[in-house]
């Protein structure tokens, strides 16, 4: 969520909703595959053999048989564990302000101990620019020491980095003895657009450790956190375990990523989402609409006038994410694997409706 | 698990397992609901009407309208947010030497800042007599100070605390302004052993906080912290996030819950699992077997011969929990809701005929 | 330290040096006084007579024989007791970017688990401006929650709250529960200010806790932390202790701060110290000196041509605090109670011949 | 301290006290130092001239020119960055159940997130023995994994390790991947003592690191941590400013050293210590003195009638350590540089008194 949004918690939902992309249950393949497995004995905390083979299969999809995969529950679980996992005590992370673990995480890092360096940017994408003053300034004891990047794909804003801007970043990583992490809540949005050059191979190549999220693609729970195969990775289970992120019935986490991988499900799904998403901006666009960021995953940005955004609050759910002026305001509409086009469509039809 | 357990980790399970209470899936019902509910759009982080639902029931069966109740993923989970959040930097949790959070959560506990002070048991259970003396010693400031008696309802050995050994030790814990906070990870199990006296709303009025198991009794994960209204419990919910502990789809703990306790699901699957385990007590006891320890729970300990263990470890998989002698060791059975009886027999037969 | 100044750290200082308040030892009165006691056996863990007749005389002087005050090392172990104590994981801490916690300690706040939310000032301060928006902001429980204000009096760049100011920012605070935390390591530079209004009894009024700073003033080490007797007071010698910031000779301390407060020392030698800077404000600002910012405290910030930056860098040490444009920079100097007069003379006389 | 020992804070010090060995202030040559010093303008947070020079002379003692050497305040500060600086989060520390860190340091191990796995022993000292059995119990990863050992030298009941003794641990840590770690409060003690063949080099050789007590050996505080340099004392300052530990006036632990460390002071006034208590043991043993433990330190512990101890308690002041029957007690007898020959006469002719 983000600053603006007005949590309406207590409210069951009676309208069709754009407000995120986890408000269904699981992809109905998924949970076919919970109720087929749901007798066997298999063993627990991660070993059982639904597991095994989702740690085979991400392996193979980075070209890497010796990666370091492990299945965790949720975004700022993961997020935690491996971010502690790679930094010493004095050690810092640079992130930009609008990052995830910056502002929506209940300061879930710094409960780890760790200090976040955070960057003003204008897209929610961090670029060695950024970067290369924060390494200046902190040039001693008295400071902490930047030491790992964090970044997500796509980013809050819906932007993502290509495959070439994430080598780019990656290459200065590691020229300047940085770690760089990425935050994959949203990660099939981001291999799925059009012209991104990304896939789970080059993501691994360009990056120390980064996460492949189910929740907001298909699954009920579940991120994958994937780990180049070096000194920090050792033991993990050790470290996963001590944040309470070891489930004793693992199999719920293995069976779902097993339904996910086994053909091209996850990245289906994530088109899917983009692909909603994208018709209603081609087609507000064409209206007249403006947006806030050129967003081209499941998160959009329309600027509305107020009038227009009450009167489209009276059929579909949304955030409003930012007031711009008295009659103007910025909404976030979220697709996902579950939106049905006929909803988008109905959206456009009120949206002209309510412009004209 | 526990010391002398040899995991056997990446094995996949071709005969019966009476290793834990966490091999299978959900109970049937559990699923079904989630397949009936799966594409509502509903509210995330635990703010849907399952949620809020199951919240409105535990506070009837704890007798108390404003009941601080949360739903969480895992135990250990549960544990680390629960007793970090009762307590100031300086304070300590007293615990049995065998008590979960001392040895299995992978010093979770500590990794939140604070100490455990462990005591030796015969059976698991903390007493008044183990906890003076310890007070008495940590007198001043160049020590940690007691602040929190934890203990697991059943114990970690099977036994339980009944409704007046629990009252006496709150009692003491009130009267030294020591917090109570109870693991209940098998608490169904507890409560249902004929003459414990046990019932919700006892265990809440003795006790500062307790959890509900769903993990080990028929949800896929999920426990119920539940936690008197005083000022420990206030924003709760930003200690369970920042923990990484709150699920985006929190539906999925709300509708398996509202399934186990719509009527009295819940209990009559820990009774399942107690009938069994001591249908099984009793019939090797009549056949001549000694047990480690007189549990009256799920987990049982019969103390046997290597041979009869080696015979019956080619039918049945389970964990050797403690070796006595060259010739004789303590086996650990669970069973749980899922168990049929059948196996149950199954295994009485096969013991009779190892040892003729 | 600040960005900017470039550590010169294994050279040994030739000429005199304006670089810090700290480059001396301790006053002599306090150093005879060391001496005098040498021998005496006294009590350990700061329970020493010397330590208990300055926590009753900052009692006096704060005008609460209740208050809750600690003899501690320095100022960053202080700081981080202090505001550790006083927050649950789940609450953070504002400050401006300038504040001492937020640049030079090395993350020690975040190392005890807590998120820093900083904001932007001209000068330093702190004021209910800044406060409001991120109070706005941070509504709900995926973002932390703002506790506690850290401030500095003076400021790191020299500026001072007065009284009135002090005041309207408590009663701010107070209005939104908010605790009020004062960084006081120049504490005697801001009291002695003319018009400040100031003295340790407001100061103490209007916060929840503050620091006494004595290793810029005239101790060899050592800080007073004073807090109002609320519950985050109690049991404070066991966060100390665990902090590792309970020096066993406490004596050293107590000694020290008895005869710092024996009389006036403690403001005698912070006012000479504001003399020193002030003179130097005067008289450079007649020979046409502008200064980065107005400070009335020992720390002057003078804007210079980086040529007589140079000439006056071979007869004087002292940090470059900011580039502006190629041939113009802001230094900073420091006088404490130590500065001669003749020194800070002689730097005029420098400046002058430098400038013609 | 330790369990029995009541704390008797409030009260002023009029008789000979034997409580321990932080009851004075500094050797007089160090205090001389401190005063020659004092108004030389020094760098600050411990690259002053005179720190510098004791980390030459520190590794000249140990033989390395690269060992990492750091000067901080206290004990149980220098414990707590050590050990935290050498563990990954899912590490524990093994200490005996007496050590220092286990007992009496208000858990601030604890604080830093790590385990303490403690080891009964009867002496206070580690052996191989008390090890191996830890290490084979913590086999998986659902508990700590252990990494480092602490000992301390001489232990908290004055034994000692010898150069062989210690020899022996580190080969057994080295097989074992543990790293040694070794708190040497009073280790001029535990050098001084005859026969234990240990020296700075032999010691710097036989651990991973470890600290040479100033307080407790003529400091008025101040201890020196020496690590060998490996990964882990890397950027080793910005650990030590992150936990409050890096005094601006470095300088006052830089003097006082470099004087104890000039010649042999820092040997001699340990000698001192250890002649003085060894006195006392020879001589009460002769008058049928039995003792608890057979210490050959200052810290010695004779078995007394509770008649004599109360009448020794009226010319002098000491601790009693343990009740043994109604009639029996030991205590705790401690000396130090500072304890004049004349005193231990004295003490040595009143117990004769009272026990005729």
């Amino acid at each position: 969520m983000s600053p603006g949004m007005t949590p309406d918690c207590y409210r069951v939902v009676f309208m069709y909703s754009f407000k995120n992309d986890y408000s269904e249950g699981a992809h109905p393949q998924v949970l076919d595959a919970l109720s087929r497995s749901n007798l066997q004995q298999l063993e627990g905390y991660g070993l059982d053999q639904h597991s095994l083979d989702v740690v085979a299969r991400i392996r193979e999809l980075v070209g890497d048989p010796d990666a370091s995969v492990h299945l965790i529950s949720g975004g700022t679980q993961t997020n935690l564990i491996a971010i502690s996992s790679f930094l010493r005590p004095h050690e810092a992370c640079i992130a930009p302000k609008t990052g995830h673990i910056a502002v929506h995480e209940a300061g879930a890092i710094e409960a780890t101990g760790h200090k976040l360096l955070t960057v003003e940017t204008s897209d929610g994408k961090l670029t060695t620019k950024h970067i290369a003053p924060l390494l200046k300034e902190h040039h001693f004891e008295h400071m902490v020491k930047p030491r790992l990047v964090y970044i997500s794909n796509p980013t809050e804003l819906g932007t993502i980095y290509s495959h070439s801007e994430l080598e780019t970043l990656y290459h200065y990583c590691q020229e300047h003895r940085l770690l760089l992490y990425l935050d994959g809540a949203r990660l099939g949005s981001a291999i799925s657009v059009d012209g991104s050059g990304l896939d789970f191979a080059n993501i691994y190549q360009n990056s120390d450790g980064f996460f492949i999220g189910g929740t907001k693609n298909g699954a009920l729970l579940g991120e994958i956190l994937v780990l180049k195969n070096h000194d920090m990775a050792k033991e993990y289970r050790y470290l996963i375990k001590q944040r309470g992120a070891l489930l004793a019935k693992g199999r719920i986490l293995g069976i779902q990523f097993a339904e996910l991988f086994r053909d091209n499900l996850y990245l289906q799904l994530a088109s899917h989402a983009n692909q909603t998403a994208q018709h209603m901006v081609k087609e507000l666009a064409q209206k007249g609409c403006q947006f806030h960021i050129n967003s081209p995953t499941n998160q959009i940005f329309p600027i509305l006038p107020t009038l227009v955004i009450e009167q489209l609050s009276r059929s579909f759910d949304f955030y409003t994410w930012q007031q711009l002026t008295q009659d103007q305001a910025v909404i976030r509409l979220v697709t996902s694997w579950a939106t049905p086009m006929e909803q988008v469509e109905s959206f456009i039809r009120e949206y002209q409706t309510a412009m004209s």
